[in-house]
Order: C-alpha cells, then structure tokens, then sequence
C-alpha cells in the first residue's frame, strides 16, 4: 500500500477524467498526466473522482477503473492519491472505499449525500461513519461543498467528537466562502491534528492568511505552478507578491466564469494546456464551445506574460 | 411483457421500500403491499423507486432486484408499474431502462440529473433521449421536481418537439408549484397526447382545475381512497365536496410538515396504517420518532373520524 | 367616508403609479383610469400603492397624493378603494394608515417588512398590529408575497388569534404559490369571516378551486374583463370554460415573462391597451423597450383574436 | 464642513441607534457614545443609519436628526462620519444626500435599491448617481451587502466607468464573502484611487490579505481596540499574532449566532459594553432576551481574559 511519506499539504490537483471522444473513460492517458503534473506543475498530490473528476455522473465500475490506474500511475511519483469515495446510496459508497483500501489509496473523500440531504451533524456523522469503517486503515477526510449540496452544517460543529466516531479522519477539503467556519475548525485545531484543505482556488491567499494547510482544486490542474509560488511568497511572508499570484489566478477564473465555466470548460483548459486529449465531459455537461477555448486559450497566455513581465519587476525592485 | 390495458391516469402511489430492521430491502412483503394497495386505496397503479422508494439511495442491484418483484407481484393486479430509472450516471440510468423493459415494466420514469444540472432544455433532453433509448417499447415520463433537483426548466418548453427526440416520451410527473407551466402543458396538449400526472398531493385539486390527469405520491400509499373519492367529486363537479377531501390531506400534512415529515415519516405512517413493517429509511435518513408516530397517528384518526361524521353530513343533506 | 356597500370579493386591480415623461407622479389620469376600469374592464375594486403601483419607490408624499386621488375619484364610481400602506418603517406605515383612514378608504392593506424580517408569528403580528391601530376603523388587510419579501411565515399560522390582536383585521391578498397554506386559510375559516384575495393572476383557477373570494393583481387592469368571464364560468361550475379564459392569461403572461416582464413592463401595456399614458416607471426600474412593446401588442391582439373565435364557438355549441 | 483631514481606512464602527426604552431615538446619548468609541475603542470613523443603525426601519425625519447630531458631536473628536442615505424611494434618498451635504457629513454610502431590485449594472448606477448628484461635493460610497439586498451585480463590474458617472465616487463598503469580487476591484484599483472596506468582521483579515484598506462593522463598536491590534499585528506582518485576534472576534460571533445574532442583539452587547443605554430596537426587531445577554456577557468577558493572557504570553515571547 502507498504509505503516506509526509503528511498532506500544499496542492491538490482536482484531477479531470480524461475521456475518448465517444464519451468512455480514458485510462491510456492518466500516465502522461501524472507525469505532467509532476514535471509541468509540480503538483504531487491528486483528488481522483471528485467533482471535477465527474465522479457522481460515473458508475461504480468506471470509478473503480480510474481509481486503480491513478493509483497505479501516481506510485513513487506522487505523494497523495486522495480518492473521492462519495455517493447518494451508501452501499454504493462503501463499496468504493472497500476498493479505495485494496488498492492502496493514500486518503479517501466523501461528499455530503445531497438528495436525501442530512439536517444535522448527527445524521451527516453517521453516514461519513458507515462509508470510512469500510476503509479502517485509509485517512478519511470530509469533502465540505455547500453551495453544489446545499448541506449546510458547519464544520466545526462535524469536528466535536469526530475521531471517536471515526478514527480515520484526517481532515477537510472545504469548498465554501464561510470563511469563519473555517477559522474556528483552525482554532480548534489547535495541536494540528487535522489538515484544512481550501477548495475555493480564487480565494486561497484568504484562506492561507487564517492558517489553511493547503489546497484542493481544479485549476492547480494548469496554474499549480504559479499557485505553488503563491504559497512560497505567502511562507516568506510576502504579501504583496503572493496577493499578485493570487490575482493571476482570479484574473482568469473572473474571465472565464463569465463566458460560463465548469467541469466541460476545465478539461478543456487542461487539453490546450497540458496538451493531453481530456476528452468531453458527460451528459448533462456538454463540450465547451470553439469559442470559449480560443477566448481562454487568448486570455491564459496574455496572463502568463503579464505574469513574466511583472515577476521581473519585482525582482529588480526587490533586489 | 405488460402491455397496459388503458391510459396512465388517476392515482398513483408513489411506493416506499421496505426494508428489514437492519437497513436491507424487504422483498418478502411486496406481494402483501401490492394487495393492500388495491383492496385498501383502491390504486392500482404505482411508481417504484422514486423519491419516496429512496431510488437514489439505493445500488443498482437493489433497484432492479425491486424493481422486479414489484412487477412480477403487480402482473394481473395493477394497470401501471412505473420504475424511476433516473441517476446521476447516465450509465447507471442506462442500465436501470434496459433491465425495466427486459422484466416488462409499464414505464420508465427519470428525474432531471441534479448534481451537474442541465442549463438548457436542450441539455436536460439530449441525457433523458439518451436514457429513453435503452427502452425503446417502453412509455417515458420526464420526472420534474425542481424543489429537489434545482433544475428549473419549464416543462412547456420541454415539450416542444420532445415526440421527436424521445418517441416514447408519455407524460409527465409534475412536482412543482408552478401551476402557470403545468397549465401551459396542458394547454399546449390540447389532442391529449401526453399525460400530467401532479406530484404535490396537499394541492391536487388546484391541479384538476386547470386539467391534470391524474396523481403520483406518497399519500396515495394511506390516504388513497380519500383521493379517489375527491377525484370522483371532481368529476361530478361537486368542487365543495373535492374540497372537502382536499382540506383533509391537506390538513395532514400540514401538521405532519410542521413536525418534519419526509420519506423516513412516511414510512411509519404506512407501516402503522398498513400493517405492513417498513422497516427504517437509508442514511442519511433516519427512522421517525416515537413521539412522532403517536401524534401522527393520532392526527390521522381524528380525521377519519370527521371524515366519517361529515361524510353522513352531506349525504343527509344531499338527500 | 366610503363605507363599502359590499364585501370585498372578485377582482381588485392593482394599479400602476401613472408618471410624467420625467418620472413626477402623474395624478391628472387618474379619473381617466378609474373610469376605464370601471366601464373597459368591469372592475370596481382597487388595490393602490402596492408592489404593481410602485408604492415603496414612491415618497411618503406621493403616497398621500396618490391615495387621495384615487380616493377622491373612485367615490361612487368603485367599491372598493385598498390603500396599500406598508414601509419598511413602522413611522412610515403609520403615518400612511392614519392619512388613510383620514382620507376614507374602504381598507389598508401591509406588506411583511422585509429588510429586518420577522422571525415568527407573533414579531410579524406586532408589526401589523402597530399599523393597524392607527387606522382602527378601517378594514385591515396582510399583504403576504414571499417571493418578494423573502418572509415565509405561513399565513394559517398568523390567523390564529389574529382578531384579538387586530380587531379591524379582513383578509389576505396572498401571493404565493403555496396553496396548502391557502387552503388551510379557508378551511379554518369556516365561518367565512375573512376574505382571501389571490395574489398570482396566472393560476387563479387554482386558488378559486380551493375557495378563494377573489383576486388582486396587474393583469386585471387589461384583462379583467376576460378573467370576470372566468370568475363567471367558475360561479357556473363551466370548468372548462373558465380553463380557457385561464389558459389565455397564462398564454401572454408566459409569453411577456420570457421577454422580461415586471412593473415597467405592466406600465407599458397599459399604456397601449387604455390609451392612458403611464409613464415610465421609477430606477431602478427602467422602462418597457419598443421591442417588448411591439410583440406584447401583437401577442395580446393575437390572444383578443383568438378568444373571440372560442367564445363564438361556445356560444354556438352552449345553445 | 467637515473636510477630512486624510484618506478613509482602518476602522469603522457601524453606529447602532438609541432608543428610548419607548422606541424613539435618543439622541441625548450620541455625545457619550463618541467619547466612548473614541477612548475605549480608538475608532475614529463612523457609519451611521446603516444596517447596524436600522437605517432603513427610520422615518426621513429620523434619519435626519441623528445625521445631524451625529455629525455635531463628532466634530473635532472623529476622522469621518459617513451617513448612510440609501433607501428604496429615490425621492428619499436624495433628499437625505442634500440633508447630509448641508450639515457636513464627510461621506454619504447608498445600499442597492431591493425591492424592485436592479438587474444590470447600468440600472444599479443609474440610481446610485441621481443620488450622489444631490451632493456633488461629499465622497461617495457604495454600500455592497448581497447577503441583505439580493443585488449580486458585482462590484468589480460596477467600477468600470464609475468615475464618468459619480464623480463622487470612492470606494466601498463591501460586505460579502465573494473575495474573488474583492480581490478583482482592487487589482483593478492599482492606482490606489479608492478603498475598499470590508463587512465581514469575522473574516476581515482574510479580506486584509488581498489588500483591503479598511473596515466598516458593528463589532468595531466593541472589539475595536482589539480589531485595531489585529490591524496593527497584519501591518507589521506578523500574521499568527493577527490571526489570533481574529479567532478572538471569531469565536464570539460564532457563539452568538448560534444564539440567533441581529442587530438587536448587538444593541444589548454594546449596552453593556459601553455602559450606554442604547435601547430597544424598532419592530419587526425585538429586544435580545435576559438569557442572550447573560450569555452573550459570559462569552465576551472569557474572551477578554484569555486574550489579556495570551498577548501576555505572546510579550512574554516576543521579547
């Protein structure tokens, strides 16, 4: 099994799923895009079959797939193969961390179910429960996304107890803008136990700022590079040059939320930029259009340049 | 196959899912269910593993496995069998209509997929053709319930050409306020092609006023006979008498609501009014109350009792 | 003052605030415009000052002078003149209803404020109630639109008791799509002491199917003669007449809606159907573009058209 | 006039509004409530008839006395005075803007019209700048707060041109939690022409670490002395120091929310705070209970003293 050799933090790419045209899932490709990741981004931690990875519009069969060829691909080259576990039924879910465990996945995540949605932190507790003691031996960690479930119970009420109820969890990936909600889990967490995961990627120099431990997302996918100096300035104490990575990045994602931007529009993104075949996404999300990928492609690569231009002057002010 | 003897309309239960006291589904009381249904609430027609089935809570194998006994006790004693194929996975839901048209279901239903939503019309058809398909002799209802699933697409628009891209396309549940839309289905239905079957029990007869056909929920499970005598003094055009009914479920469910009533509620009641054991829901639900299935209980009788009373009441003065 | 000679019952017209091209408020149409309603469109009741007539865009001023006007103008012409009086300041609605009941009008009616919403009954009913004692001769009326005020108390809650706490208290106009709460309203009101004036003119039927006394709404200031032939085919128990007249309500509103329908737009089409001029509405409201005039006008000419043609066909085939 | 003597930044206190224990406005107190933000809080900017001052639930007249002795007391003892002058009535607005020019106020703020709500930034800055243009030589703020008004027109968008159109304009009191929204308006502002306040008191330093130049919140009416150390940790970068101090108003506002946290609430704390009788609040709003009070007091004077702790401790440290 892939033993974690450090504890997780940094960046998390929100990996997509690479698909043929026809709409089947790619495995060939996961390889290249480990090795991309790697060596383009310097990105060694994934987040397989999340939101970004379509992994609640694939079966059972097809996450069970992709979760095995990730791990497999990302073993000696990566250090946190976190796979998305989640589902609406249970047995569904706990069928995945059953496999998550077998194969030797570094973390396993689960999302709020959200049909059935759980009204209290009892009832949310108890569902995470029965999916992690599938997996007793496999780091647990709650995928917090309020605005996709509409489940609202906060955090740091969930972490009261939690490890007596599941002594797996590891931490949070916290998808959400309630910043103070994130603060108090941080506070508590006092002796560092937990690792808080931010999943807003445009507003991660915020979340940094109240003592987040690291990073989900997708757009670590093809800024994870910038990102990753980001969190080097922000540790230098930088502010102001860490505020211009983060603006880099909001310039863009401003840019494109615009045009209308989600999981179709990302795996887009990730064919021009790592020049891997991602493939369209599944229905209901249709392709991005032509004009969408010449509009972003256009604004990535004035942003890039704009980025060169001002690191050096930077460099030359602060020399 | 079950080739339905006449036209979806009237009352359809939409059933729940037995299960054991240990969270399994029940298969062993369907048969008793099926029976009670048609002697008790005089409905013969139901809609399996939808919201109130906890259809999306449930793995595949469980939702075929009920999906056939709920068929095969059905043949000879209900007109419509309609199995809810609707999930997130296109795959999953692929299957779920290929494996309803091999055991001879009556009809397939899909609810919209919610957690990627369709932003377009032509979005939300392209994944409910694609699903249509798998079961090409087999009626199709588009299952609308945009409380739950946040996709609010007009069903009006929805219709346009639909004959076109699905040829099995039926009808329709409609489980929405939006009365302007379901009238505009109707309306726009004028050779009566298509069938609206309401979803929002406590407000059917506002429904049958602009023109539905007919009914699908959970009420129908224990207060199925109440319904069909108001459909039956609708169709007199005695509207203070439907009223009446309409008051009583209506009257119900309000108090229900105010002490939280959901698929986990209802499986009480019926189990109380059955006799038949429903066993608890599925996390992220739990079982009802103690406290609240005295008081429903409770409630539910005194209705019946002035039911009863005000029953003789108006037929003395009808005299 | 005007005492009604008659209870409150069929249809009320919410009036627009008539406006000089640069936005003053206009009173000099408005005997003009009573007597349209009066002798165009068969309606003898008002609703002024409320969400359709601007009435919270308006100063406290204007509010006088408009009441007053309407007051003045509809004595022996109306039944009915309903001064809407709520503000998001209780010193504000105050001073509303005392110049109300100064000035004669038949009833108040008060929106839930809703920037500082009412968190329960009895905080919404101290509100009401501080408005109502001003005027304690005049009928009182809530005004209860949760679409706009975001204030989802239900309103069968806020009657228990309401007599002791408002003694002048009335009805509702209630504009919502709840129809359990509508019908839980009529249910206790047995003794038919209130009056419940729908407030959603595109599906009235419904809410006439469930006992509702009548309606307030824009659309009946163009179309209120076909929805009292409506209301006429409903006394007739003709539901499938009275679904015709709904139908061609809803046909133009579904219609207007997809271009971007509101108050302005409201202005606009009266402005062409009465020959009165409007005036454009207040910012941020802006006005009706010559686009959305043209087809509202040729929609609504299509839809007289058509109407005739059915109401021929009926006559023929009713003889 | 009151002509500031420097640019508006750090902190704001939003200024709640006493009342007699009648409910009318008490201004007898503002003098000792000046002396007391001034030397126990070292606030020196305020917000006056804003949410916190129940700005909107006041008469014209009202509005205008407090503006008025606010503005008189803060004379040579407060940097700025802003006077909130927003309203739903245009009318009413712009007779405030002219009222506050005449008497001085340093800056006047407008909160999106949100009944009738704008639905473009164009129609938001129509209204803005007829009422800006009442007082063409007082600065100008715009008051963003989606979470109350429902206007989501972003900001960043709004400022494109604003200066051509509100020459007045200078910045923003921005409460929300969209920091990407922030992020962009002050990248854009590299020229440092206007400030950006943030609203959010429990996530300000979040909003500091992408540049925020400042405050405006009702929790600077009592914490902000220690705000003011938060602020003066973050300029001297010492962000675990900071992050401190917002875990501090943090797990206060946290507590009380959980309670049920309004601007009733924040009159009682600051009742006892500050020893000033501030008075109930106006309907629908309704005093905090005895039990609120004594839990609220409970928490905040924990608070205190583990704060004098740890700076202790962190001197103890630091040295």
């Amino acid at each position: 099994s892939m033993a974690p050799r450090k504890k997780l933090q940094g960046l998390v790419a929100a990996t997509v799923t690479p698909m043929t045209p026809d709409g089947q899932i790619n495995l060939s490709v996961i390889r290249q895009y480990v090795d991309y990741l790697v060596s383009k981004q310097n990105v060694k931690n994934i987040f397989v079959n999340g939101t970004t990875g379509e992994g609640l519009a694939l079966s059972i069969q097809e996450r069970k797939q992709l979760a095995e060829e990730w791990v497999r691909q990302g073993k000696d080259k990566l250090d946190h193969v976190i796979i998305h576990v989640g589902a609406l039924s249970l047995p569904g879910s706990q069928e995945l961390a059953r496999h998550a465990a077998a194969i030797g996945a570094s973390g396993i995540a689960v999302i709020a179910p959200f049909f059935f949605k759980p009204t209290s932190k009892d009832e949310l507790l108890a569902f995470l429960r029965e999916v992690a003691s599938e997996a007793p031996a496999v780091p647990f960690y709650y995928y917090h996304i309020p605005p996709l479930t509409g489940v609202k119970i906060r955090v740091e009420e969930l972490l009261d107890g939690i490890k007596e109820q599941i002594p797996t969890f590891q931490g949070v990936k916290f998808s959400d803008t309630d910043l103070l909600d994130l603060a108090q889990c941080i506070n508590k967490n006092g002796g560092e136990e937990f690792v808080f995961l931010y999943g807003v990627d445009e507003q991660l120099l915020s979340a940094l700022a109240i003592g987040a431990n690291g990073a989900v997302g997708s757009t670590y996918n093809y800024l994870g590079q910038k990102t990753n100096m980001m969190l080097q300035a922000f540790a230098q104490h930088d502010l102001a040059l860490a505020r211009k990575y983060q603006f880099l990045t909001g310039e863009f994602l401003n840019f494109v939320i615009k045009l209308g931007f989600g999981v179709a529009q990302t795996k887009a993104v990730m064919t021009f930029v790592s020049g891997i075949p991602m493939g369209p996404p599944r229905l209901p999300l249709v392709k991005a259009s032509e004009e969408f990928i010449a509009k972003a492609k256009a604004k990535l690569d004035m942003l890039q340049f704009t980025d060169c231009f001002s690191m050096w002057h930077v460099e030359v002010n602060g020399t």
